[in-house]
C-alpha cells in the first residue's frame, strides 16, 4: 500500500469540500441568513487539515487498482464526516449521526432523508444538502483527477469510482475523459434549469431540482417532492431529465462527436429503453382505475418510472398507495437501476443484461455440456472474467441485502406486520442509491424512526452501494493495511 | 430423445401410483366410509393407461440427461393429474384446479392448502392427501427404480429426481442404492410412528404425522396443525424427526455401516447444525418477551425453526405475529432449505456453503488477480463446473422468484398494504416447497384466496422447486421435442 499518496489525494478532495462549501455561504449571504458560521468553520477545518495533507508527496509512484479502491472509499467516508457539520453547528439536525446520515445519503445520491419537516431548513443549507447530490453524482474524485495536471493512477481511481461494471475511457487521457464527462454533466444541467424557468419556477427552486435530477438524488426543499408544484411540464421535464441521467454518459458523448449510430446500437441503452418503455405502459394501465383517465395514469407512470429506474426517487405521487403489481415492478427498478457510466444507481443495466445473458448460456452449458456456449454482450463476446465478475458482484449484493436486512430487522422501529417489506425496501432502496422505499419507509414518509445503530448500518450500506462495494470491502480488510507500506 | 422409453416409465410410475391409491380406499373400508369409488375410479384409469404404455418397449437403449429430466418431469405432472381426481369425484374438493393445487402441494412435500376447513374431510381422503408427502418425500421415480430389475440409465433418473446439487451412489448398482434410501426412509419413519404412539396419539394421528415429517411436506388433520396437540413431547418428536428428515440420507447410511468419522466430517451437515442452533438461539431470545419463560420460547423455537428449515412448515404457533427480526430468520430459512439428498426443500445446505464460499473466493480473485484461488467443499477442491452451476442455478432461482412474484402481484387477492410480502413470501414458500408464508399465506391461513390461474402458476412453482428447476426446464424447451426421436 503506497499510503502517502493515499493520503495525498484524501487531502485534495478535502480541499476541494472546503472549497465546495463556500457556494452555500455565499447563498446564505445572499438570501440575508445568518448562517454563515456553520460553514466557515467546517471549511477552515477541511483546508487546515486538507492543505497540509496534499503537501505529502511520496517518490513512489506505485498505484495500483488497491491504491484506488481505498482512496475512492476514504474520500467518500471522509467528505461524508466533514459535511455533516455543517447542519449540526447550525442546529437544524442537532444529532451527528442523523446528519451524517443525511450527508452520506446526500452525497451517495440516495436521497434518504431522516428529517421530518424539510421546509424548516435554511436556503443556505438546504442549498448544501442538494449540492452533495450535484457532487455525489459524477464522482468526487472524478472531479479531482479533472482538474489535477497529471494521470499517474488515474485509471484506477477513475475505474474505481465510476458506477458500472466497466469504466471506458473516452479520450486516451483520464483527466481529459474527465474534463468531457463534467462538461456533459453541467451543460446537461444548466439546460434543465433553463427549462424548469420557463414554468415560472423561481431561480433557487430550478437550480436545486436541477442538481437533485443531476445527480439522480432525490431530495427536494418540499415536504411533498415534486408533487409540490403539481404541474404536468414541471414533472414532464424532471422525469425526461431523470430519463437522461440514467444514461450511460459515453452515449451523450457519442452522439456530441456525431458518431449516432453506434450511440443507437448500444445493447444498454435498448434495454434501459424497453424496460422504461414496458413498466411505464404496465404501471399505467395497473394504476388506471385509481386515475381519473388514462393521460393521469400515464403522466403518474412515466415520472415514477423514470424516477426509480434513475434512482433518483422523486415522487409525484404516493406510489406506496397503487395496487400491488405496480409496487412490485417499482421494487425491481429499484433493483435493476441505471445504465453503468450514468449518476444512477443500482446494479446497473448493463451489468442484468449480461447475467440474464449469462444465466442462458449456463443453462445451455448444462444442456449441452459439449458446445460451446459465449454470451455476446455490446456486439463483443464476454471473456469468462466479465461473466464470473458480473455473476460474483450480483452474489456479494444478495448476500449484503440478506445481512443488511436482518440487522435492520433488530430495530425496534420495523415491528408490526409490515416490518419485514420495510426492512428488505429499505436496504434495496439505500443499495440502490434510492431514496424512498415502501411501508415505513414509503414516498412520503422518512428515515427518522429508525434507532441510531441503524441509520449507522444505512448509511455504510448507501456507501457500500455508490461505490460498487469492493472500494468499502477492501477498506475493512485486514489484509491491506497488513502489509509493509 | 428415446420417447418410447421415457413413455415405458411414466407408465410403470402411473401403475404404481393405481396401486398407491388402494391403500386410502381400504383406509375408508376400515373406518366404513362410502368413499372407495373415488379412489377405484382413478385407480382404474391408471391402469388401464399405465399397463398398456408400461409394455411399450424401445429397442434402442440410449438413455441420457436429457431422457432422464424430461421421464422425471413427465411423470410428476402425471402423476398430480391423476391423483387429484380423488378429491374432485369425492367432492370434497369439488374444483379441479384446486384439488390440483393441493394434491401437487402433496407430491413437492411444499403442505401449502387451499382447504380453509381440513376437518371436514374423510379419513380416507385425508390418507391420501398426506399419503403424497411420503410419495413425494423421497421420490417416485427413485421407487421405481428400487423395485425394477434393471439398471438401464438409472442413474440418469436417480440424479435427475435427487435433491441437491449432486447425486450419489452409496452402492455400485442404484437399484441398491434406491432400496437403501428407502429402507432408511421407512425405518425412521416406523419409529416415528411408535414414538408418537407413545404420546397416546392415535395410530391413525400417529401414522399422518410420521408421513407429513418424513416427506417433510407439513400437510395436517386439524386446521391448526400441530398446535391442536397442545403437548410438548409430541413437538419435540416431531421436531427432531422434521430436523433428521432434513439431513442428507447418506450420512444415515454412513451411520448404518459404522463410517462414523466420515458422518461427522460431513460440511453440509455440520453447517445445518450451526445454522439450525444459531437460528433457535436467536429466534428463542427475540420471541422470549412474547413468551411465559425462557423455555416456552425455546419450544416454540426450536419447533419452527427445524420446521421451516427442513420446509416441512407445520406450526405450532402463530410466527407470523413474531418480532420482524425472526419473521426475517424464518424467510431466509425458507430459502436455504434442508441438506441435498434429503427430503427437504429449498436450495439446499450444501449450495448456499458452495455459493457463500465461491463468493469468498471470487473477491479474492477479483483483488489479487494472479492468485489462484479454488473454493474447497467437503474436503475437495471444488471443480469450476461445479462452482459455475451452483452460482447459476441460484441465478435462475432469483429469476423465477422475480418472475412468479410478478405475475403473482397482478392477482387481486394480494391488495393492500401487506400484498408485496404476501407475493415475495408465497413464491419462495413454494418454489422451496415450505407451505406456509407471511401475511396472506401465513400460517393460520391458506392459499384459498388465490385466483385459478396464480394456483396453476403456484402449482408449476412448487414442481419447479421440487425437481430443482431443470427438468421443468427441459420438458417446456421446443428443442428437447425437435429432433428425430
Amino acid at each position: 500500500m503506497n499510503k502517502r499518496i493515499v493520503i495525498n489525494l484524501v487531502g485534495k478532495a478535502m480541499v476541494l469540500e472546503g472549497i465546495f462549501m463556500l457556494l452555500p455561504m455565499l447563498v446564505g449571504v445572499i438570501y440575508k441568513e445568518n448562517t454563515y458560521l456553520s460553514f466557515l468553520l467546517p471549511t477552515t477545518a477541511l483546508l487546515l487539515i486538507g492543505i497540509p495533507l496534499s503537501m505529502i508527496k511520496s517518490k513512489d509512484r506505485q498505484f495500483y487498482t488497491k491504491e484506488g479502491l481505498v482512496t475512492v472509499s476514504l474520500v467518500w467516508i471522509v467528505m461524508s464526516l466533514f459535511g455533516a457539520l455543517p447542519f449540526v453547528i447550525d442546529g437544524v439536525i442537532p444529532n451527528y449521526i442523523d446528519a451524517l446520515f443525511e450527508t452520506v445519503s446526500g452525497f451517495t445520491t440516495t436521497g434518504a432523508s431522516i428529517m421530518q419537516n424539510v421546509e424548516i431548513m435554511s436556503k443556505s443549507h438546504m442549498f448544501w444538502r442538494v449540492f452533495t447530490h450535484f457532487i455525489g453524482g459524477m464522482g468526487v474524485i472524478v472531479f479531482v483527477l479533472a482538474v489535477l495536471p497529471s494521470d499517474t493512477g488515474a485509471m484506477h481511481i477513475f475505474r474505481a469510482e465510476a458506477p458500472g461494471p466497466e469504466a471506458t475511457k473516452l479520450v486516451s487521457k483520464i483527466r481529459y475523459t474527465a474534463r468531457i464527462l463534467y462538461l456533459i454533466y453541467v451543460v446537461l444541467t444548466i439546460v434543465e434549469i433553463i427549462l424548469l424557468l420557463f414554468s415560472g419556477m423561481g431561480f433557487y427552486d430550478a437550480v436545486l431540482n436541477s442538481f437533485s435530477t443531476a445527480g439522480t438524488g432525490g431530495f427536494s426543499r418540499y415536504n411533498n417532492s415534486i408533487a409540490h408544484y403539481n404541474s404536468v411540464y414541471v414533472e414532464m421535464v424532471i422525469a425526461v431529465f431523470m430519463f437522461l441521467f440514467g444514461i450511460n454518459f459515453n452515449i451523450f458523448y457519442l452522439i456530441l462527436i456525431g458518431n449516432f449510430s453506434k450511440a443507437f446500437r448500444s445493447e444498454e441503452l435498448r434495454a434501459y429503453f424497453i424496460i422504461v418503455i414496458s413498466a411505464v405502459i404496465l404501471i399505467a394501465l395497473n394504476i388506471l382505475s385509481t386515475c381519473e383517465n388514462f393521460w393521469q395514469a400515464l403522466r403518474y407512470s412515466f415520472f415514477q418510472t423514470t424516477s426509480i429506474i434513475s434512482t433518483t426517487g422523486a415522487m409525484s405521487t404516493d406510489f406506496d398507495a397503487w395496487p400491488t403489481f405496480s409496487k412490485v415492478i417499482l421494487l425491481f427498478l429499484m433493483v435493476c437501476g441505471g445504465c453503468g457510466g450514468s449518476t444512477g444507481g443500482g446494479l446497473k443495466i448493463s451489468r442484468i443484461v449480461m447475467l440474464v445473458k449469462g444465466v442462458f448460456c449456463d443453462v445451455k452449458r448444462i444442456f449441452y455440456p459439449r458446445a460451446i456456449v459465449t454470451p455476446r454482450f455490446e456486439g463483443k463476446p464476454l471473456i469468462k472474467e466479465q461473466e464470473n465478475s458480473v455473476k460474483a458482484y450480483f452474489l456479494i449484493w444478495a448476500i449484503i441485502l440478506v445481512l443488511s436486512t436482518l440487522l435492520l430487522s433488530l430495530d425496534g422501529f420495523v415491528s408490526g406486520q409490515n416490518g419485514m417489506i420495510s426492512c428488505i425496501s429499505t436496504t434495496i432502496s439505500c443499495i440502490g442509491n434510492v431514496g424512498p422505499g415502501f411501508d415505513l419507509v414509503g414516498p412520503t414518509l422518512n428515515y427518522s424512526g429508525y434507532a441510531p445503530y441503524s441509520k449507522i448500518l444505512l448509511s455504510l450500506v448507501m456507501l457500500v452501494g455508490r461505490l460498487e462495494i469492493f472500494p468499502m470491502l477492501i477498506l475493512f480488510s485486514p489484509k491491506t493495511w497488513k502489509k509493509a507500506c
